[in-house]
């Protein structure tokens, strides 16, 4: 992780009692945890903006009911092995089903993945969290 | 605005190397404003959260060649003339206009008047830009 | 606009009913207009995806007691003209301005353009609505 | 799932042409199937505006070499056991971990469990998925 250096900030002091309050709602400890929070968020975005090696999480909401829908999704992860690393499956009730798929890679590659995988008949719902592989993020 | 006050921030050193590439590539002055514009968009996406009185802007796309609809378009902003505050209009084609509705109010509100809007025939497109009015945001 | 043409849509009969209480929530006249916003929609996330030439509002909050501030925000403005069109100002009480400025052009000019104001000091926040030009969007 | 019903939809003919791309683009078998996605997913947006029971994922990027961190880390998700179902751990590299927790509630207690994970110190970025039970969703 390295050292950890220390720098002043300068702020107007009706902003710092507004984020004094908002850090006691988000529950944080300290004003530093807050803002390096702030600025992973930043690099974050900017390493999906420019398309660096970046991880994430595709959520699929199906019915397991739809023939062959399970295996075809098996199916598209296996020929996505670079950026496919693992997959958790949830029972929701008796038709519904949530998995979750751990992605690394290009911010593009996961995209045309989710594509592929939305575009399926039987996928109710797809969404990405997009996160960062933590290697710049520090 | 209030007096200025400083305070120091622990960060890990390669957290804080990142942080000042982002803060060139994004062409801020120096740390104390890039980190003051993070705490403002979070003071800000609370304000939304909490129900707060928030500004934004509603822009609209939408074909003028369609009988009526500015007309409609207009009606619709007299009647909620405690939210509506001016508006912009461009000539982007022959037929096509963007119209900029800048409001104030309640975020429940103003998502009302913008889906009241989006669901005319003629609109093509609505988007909400989430603001503040700025009172506690210093 | 073309001439209009019909399809037929199948749709299970619990998903529909669904819709339809969806439709009277939002306010649409019937199914097809609020099937079109949703077409039109994803539209425009792919011409902003695509690097499409798109268009946009970039919102300004900031104050106006800032020396030199207003006069910096209407440099960059001029130095972008291509992607410019044209500016709104509001007065929202003796300190804060929100500035609405009409957009143009590719999405990384307009987001680049965006990033130089909110980086300037005073500007509080900033957030981009984006939309389209509508030339491909009927 | 119910009967299969079939509704016809009205529609310029350029936006249809426009539609029969993106539908290739995004790799959908026909228009039904473009338009049930669309669908699900405003119905899903608005379950997350109402306060409805929704599902999700919290993933989190940490550095598992924090002292006492992923204890609390487990503590926190016992302490709320009716949200959440389950949780699944990839070991990006020597220090970087990614959690996801599938979780299931209001959103607003969603919002809550993800605040506080975010805020300790060690967990570098959070992200909820935001998908839905399926209940009412076909």
């Amino acid at each position: 992780m390295g050292q950890v250096v220390r720098f002043s900030v300068s702020l107007e002091s009706d902003l710092l009692s507004a984020f004094d309050r908002l850090i006691v709602a988000r529950g944080y400890a300290n004003r530093s945890e807050a803002i390096r929070d702030g600025i992973r968020r930043q690099l974050i975005s900017r390493e999906w903006e420019e398309g660096d090696e970046v991880a994430g999480v595709i959520t699929l909401l199906y019915d397991h009911h739809r023939p062959g829908l399970a295996e075809e999704i098996t199916e598209i992860q296996h020929q996505a092995i670079p950026q496919v690393i693992s997959t958790t499956h949830i029972h929701l009730d008796g038709s519904n089903c949530l998995e979750f798929i751990a992605v690394k890679g290009e911010g593009r590659a996961i995209q045309s993945l989710a594509d592929k995988l939305q575009s399926l008949k039987g996928v109710k719902h797809e969404e990405i969290a997009a996160t960062s592989t933590g290697k710049k993020i520090v």
